[in-house]
């Protein structure tokens, strides 16, 4: 596993939340990511898909994995939009975020939400969002 | 409790995402929604802060509730943005969501989400989105 | 007029595509403005109403001076997203804008615009987003 | 020309905003437009720069014509967001939306916006939104 791979996972690893949720980081390149996460009952809503609420955290946090790994500097995320396609079902979400443009202060990014069934995958969710560089008085 | 708000508590009880989180629903009225979110540290991402991904699935729900209050029908979240204003910290996160228009087949709707700490309520993100009413062929 | 309406004005002055349009700064306080525009058929779309990227190019331009009078630093607009509600017809398009945030570094505000007619304002869209202060090697 | 490039002239010349920018179609397949823009003075604002709401109403201009192309009924945009990434400075402006998405109701696009200088294309924003069919109710 390389360098950057490494980091992702640590970082990854120390989210409690994801973990909660059962998130794996399953690629991690300069300006990409990719997360995976298994559906199960607990991540539902009220009719059986994945609720709206675990499409939108995969994508923030998918985003600032990719924008993150662009710019190479602690990051938060600024700001994203999503739009939901279709209802999420199937066995597991993948989140595929990159980076559009990586700058010194921040990083525009796009993500694809598809959700994998036995028929393949289907896209249920796009997002775009801000990942901005930590100031150096936030930088923890 | 008035029936929109029975109403509420029991879609909310419906989504197991919305029990694994621990939200609760606190205020429905046509077009106005209110939800609570207590704390905890399985919520948090690497730095101790709520993950940004909690928000946006409170952010997600609070639009929801309030639109499909406004509309009264059966709806699905077909798209918001969100913005990160300060990392999240205190006891509960509390979302205020209000439709700012609600039409026949969609509602707009706008988010507040404050942390409440020892020191009152600090704004920590905004959100904009569109609930759509789920058209015959979707209703379940 | 006091110092800071007298800079906005100037600013829009200095703006040959808000001259071209038509656009009118009207109020501007710490963290609040109004611009008007005027409508005329040049600036509508196929079905008569004014263009989406009218009241988009409005809500640009609010959510700027904003977000800079709340900065009261130079800007730049990072980002924003606009929900339309009804077709815009009217005499006038009235673009409001204030700061629900404002950091050091950037400031989240939200927009709403009306149309105006003889039978009083009807609101047309609604918008949110960040604006950004021009890092010192931007600023001009 | 084929029909739907014949359809898609025909809408841009009917709207009179658009001939007072000089925006050209330049290319309309299913789900897929390009609209460009010849830069003048008249569409900057104060730095010289073309200005954030010419970029705005391009990107709704194109998200439109792609969504619209996609789903082949008369359509609306309902919203979108768009993220601006360096200043738009050359002779002009290139926009490319294709729909990531088309269902009977709407249609989730994503736009690039270049702009073109003697060095090559660059660019400059980016946008994401939905356009809705409209109703039998609103069509003309």
């Amino acid at each position: 596993m390389d360098a950057l791979m490494e980091l992702g996972q640590r970082v990854l690893a120390q989210q409690p939340f994801s973990t909660l949720l059962g998130t794996r980081l399953t690629r991690l390149e300069k300006g990409e990511a990719e997360l995976e996460l298994p559906l199960r009952a607990e991540l539902s809503q009220q009719h059986g898909f994945a609720h709206g609420g675990v499409l939108s955290y995969l994508a923030d946090n998918a985003l600032t994995f990719a924008g993150g790994s662009a710019m190479d500097v602690p990051v938060v995320t600024s700001e994203f939009k999503i739009n939901y396609i279709r209802p999420a079902l199937g066995s597991r979400l993948i989140a595929r975020a990159r980076a559009l443009h990586a700058g010194r202060r921040q990083s525009v990014c796009h993500c694809d939400i598809v959700a994998l069934t036995d028929e393949g995958e289907t896209l249920v969710a796009v997002a775009q969002g801000t990942i901005a560089a930590m100031s150096k008085r936030e930088t923890p």
